[in-house]
């Protein structure tokens, strides 16, 4: 397929070296109207200088590029030359380096969660930072891509939503958005595997101390996140597996009187058509279906008021990555899956 | 230590050749006051003849008995010599075998589902057969070991409580009994290993299908027996995950208003001095934890009015063999953790 | 990119339901010069008529076509339709099938082990059946695509090479083919995921039963076809692990007296260029680098006469199903990582 | 059973953090004849004065030992009262302590690899320092329990093997000792779980970075150690796997002509009786087996001259920690498996 100019773009990846990064810079080399000006890490990263596959060996042959120190110098040259840079970097660095960009006039594709949150006043409780920018967090369009497509078309700075939120949100809204649900508080149980943690030492890290555990009880950040997309309470509980990518959602949601299965069938047939969504009744999602690839699976089950709901996603594509490509792909008006299948 | 006859039992085990047989003939093996008389699976099986650590190697020198096939001369025998009969056999089965044993004056110790329930109208549909073993059902003593240890003790005929079960009621039933919970639905997300679905050849247990995925929604077996056990509105959903043993369960329920952190410090107090089981408040249990241990691990955190309280066991152990011994240990007056730590 | 006539090509799927059939639809589907007419299960199997998305729902929306029996109404139907018909069936099923399609003027590219041995003579013992296609047998070519392009581009009949030789091969030839090997006995001690097992239900494949072990003990047939060749002996001793993918090859040859370092780099500088070939002086390929990978990732290590060769593979795609396709890219005159990367 | 003085002792364990330490920690804690006195760490370590369990909470209820930092205050305390001591260090850490213990007349259980090399002159090049006590080096016994029963009876300093050499020398001294191995070099491929590489933060055993994969070809220093045991050439080749504990050996040796399958039988008849040795031609030794078991399980397989050898041990016990109790139940004259079955 060819591209006009309008439809093609050239992008910088910060924060190249982790989990999420490195997948980024892999779907940007093998999209055909993204031209990958450069991979950065932070100014004095050990890393830099590094070949980005000799940290994923599994990219070898495929990804060929050095890791770039973030020098002032190199800034200059991405606000100069860049359309778009992508932020895979840690939270209070997108919240200092997104504003450069949009300054020089570039379209920032943030995958930390450093624009997720509506409001400044949540970033210190959850985030552990003072949220100094909050003109760019009024502006920040949540990337979540089946359900706000024109916003994220139209958007400057596009904050790509985190991980368990994708897999909750997914399976949620369209009963959400149908009017189907109650006030009551929503229950989300999720597991995740271990690249979720980040590629870093830890002893929590360690393959002979992973297990199945709950962790961050009451208190992880994504709840607000949820929260703030669904307008209703939420009880979220992650849990860390000892696979190394997916994320599992079981949702328990209590649905209002009188809703009927033509009711929820008809809520999720608002997915019908969507390339990168496998929604069915009664199917029950599994995470090695979704392992590397970037689809969100999704099967849903009632029995009276109760619904359950349950999806499967890679934390690393649907959940980050390639949830960030298909955010590029609306804003260049490609169709929306375009480089991910 | 030295046993009297009155505390010494000879026993026997019948549906060996499983994964919770053969971890049950273990834990008897080494047990100080039982003498296995020998280990059974039905008259017919191809099993019968082979030596049980053929088919379970992990045990070679350990447990060096052969399967015998259960033929009315050995049932006979075994009325005739055995104080206790242990049951691993399919749930029709157990109920089929029981009272045999029982007219006979033998104690029965099922590990099946055949009387755990209260009502014989659930057993169409959640067992798929007719019980009409209704007296027998009756007087049947719900084995959970820490907290009907007096009719356990007293009981001719015990039901181990199913896996699930155990780690759902051990978590719930100390704020149960204090009266701390509201009426409202408990949910109960919880994920088992594969040896949970049993040592059969099936492609959902082969090892490239097997990945975490929900299963039984609003339908599993274990649902009717966690509710009359609370006596309240339950919502179960299990999942199959691909380690070999343990559940854990996260539950989520809600207290009355006015609950303080005391009075849960003080429910939960009820494990203070048991052996086997280890709770402690904010605890996140993890299966690598109580893998080939007898222990519940269990952990309770509350935000308000809401309770999550966790829980990991071997589903094999706590879920099965090693609660049949703490039942056993119950009858014959030794302490609970009698020949399992 | 565009493709004459001349280079695009129709092609049929046979035994497309298992693990290899299915990768191997998914390759086909995605390649730009390859029309799918159909996927084919022997006529009488349950799963004719099932979506093959229905038995590996990781490949829903993407590989949409139904299984369909191989009637002798489809036969027909495939080769009066078909340029070329792949083999993913049983060894025997493969001898059968593969000459009545021949004798249509077809190309068969079969992924069976039914002509890849050289001798007749070979077949009762290390496959069970008598081999009657000694013509066929003698025309086949072996489809190391990176060995032999000129015959896999001019044969009739490909037998793709079996997983384990793939890996073991691609480590060795370069030495071998240097002339640097001695003629000592070559051990090849190598480890596979359980997909290498096949798509069937058995107590061997349940993931409460795999663990790390060795099996096929100097019987293997995979023994024969990589000492053919090597024309040299080989002692090949294969594990099963409980990882569903992968093979990881460690291969212990003696090299000749005064092999040099630089002789041993000249020999694996055959693989410059290379496209689906990672090759390096002192790497440690792991398993996880080459998962859902068309790749050979090799490394050698030397010390004295003694050379350790190491290599990885996904056991379904450098070990069938890819290298299936890397034979047709062949034979069609494109480049051999055509519709792979 | 009752123990006379005589056959009772006080120990001590130091660097009882580890892996090894715990496993032994609780061995020790269980063992009728050994009274605990305490455990130990650096004197500095952040881990002094947490309880073992907190660390490795699999063992809360079993172990209640707080960490004890080893001031000289804690060492006089030793001397004083300890009849032995268990050093769980690094290999340069017990060459220091070990002499002071010696000294002051205790019995020293290293588990290091400390004192387990013949020469002091190959501590520089496969431990990376200068080993400065020939005397105690040349004074040590090689702790392979079943074949040095009365030198370790009577040693006051005993060297427990390293995991990987039990694992070959368990297999191959039967055949070596009845002269049936050739001069050729022996080859030992084998794969151990990740326990075997520390409990240290590390991105080498993160979770996700794990995969099958070699590692120290040629250079590990397990190689001189299973050499001089064997006087003969080894190449090993150690392995790295993503499952916790585990060690599998695949063992190619090349016998000498003529031996027949008797002479092999009765080479591997030195086990008969052995109660920690689980040995059987034919025998395919797997993993899951031996986890948690103090159990050597051996396989022999033979075709003309050419043996395999497969053996199968826990690292942690019978490649550590139950192999030290071995040695101690040796020195007091209990049967060899005393405390562990």
């Amino acid at each position: 397929m060819q591209y006009t100019a309008a439809q093609s773009q050239s992008v910088a990846i910060i924060g190249a070296s982790g989990y999420v990064g490195v997948e980024l810079t892999r779907l940007v080399q093998q999209h055909p109207a993204l031209n990958l000006l450069g991979c950065y890490v932070s100014e004095h990263s050990s890393d830099a200088g590094s070949l980005l596959s000799d940290l994923h060996p599994q990219y070898a042959h495929l990804v060929k590029l050095p890791l770039q120190g973030l020098s002032s110098h190199e800034k200059d040259f991405i606000k100069g030359s860049a359309d778009t840079v992508f932020l895979c970097t840690d939270h209070g660095v997108s919240v200092e380096l997104a504003p450069e960009f949009l300054a020089a006039g570039l379209k920032v594709i943030d995958l930390s969660g450093g624009f997720r949150l509506n409001r400044v006043e949540d970033y210190p409780a959850f985030y552990g930072f003072e949220h100094e920018q909050n003109q760019w967090l009024e502006q920040a369009i949540y990337g979540l891509a089946e359900w706000y497509p024109q916003e994220i078309a139209a958007a400057q700075l596009v904050a790509v939503p985190g991980c368990y939120p994708t897999a909750a949100l997914m399976a949620l809204l369209p009963v959400k958005q149908a009017g189907l649900l109650s006030d009551n508080k929503i229950i989300i149980n999720a597991v995740s595997g271990v690249t979720g943690a980040g590629r870093k030492a830890s002893l929590t890290n360690h393959g002979a101390e992973l297990s199945l555990q709950a962790y961050g009880l009451f208190e992880h950040r994504h709840t607000p996140e949820i929260a703030q997309q669904l307008q209703q309470d939420v009880l979220f509980t992650p849990h860390l597996a000892q696979f190394p990518r997916g994320i599992l959602a079981t949702v328990y949601a209590e649905l209002n009187d009188d809703v009927s299965d033509t009711d929820l069938d008809k809520a999720y047939q608002c997915y019908a058509g969507q390339p990168l969504v496998r929604c069915e009744r009664q199917a029950r999602p599994a995470i090695k279906n979704v392992v590397q690839q970037p689809f969100v699976d999704i099967g849903w089950h009632r029995q009276g008021n109760q619904l359950i709901a349950l999806s499967a996603i890679d934390n690393l594509l649907k959940g980050a990555a390639s949830q960030a490509i298909q955010c590029v792909n609306l804003q260049l008006g490609l169709a929306l899956e375009e480089g991910l299948l």
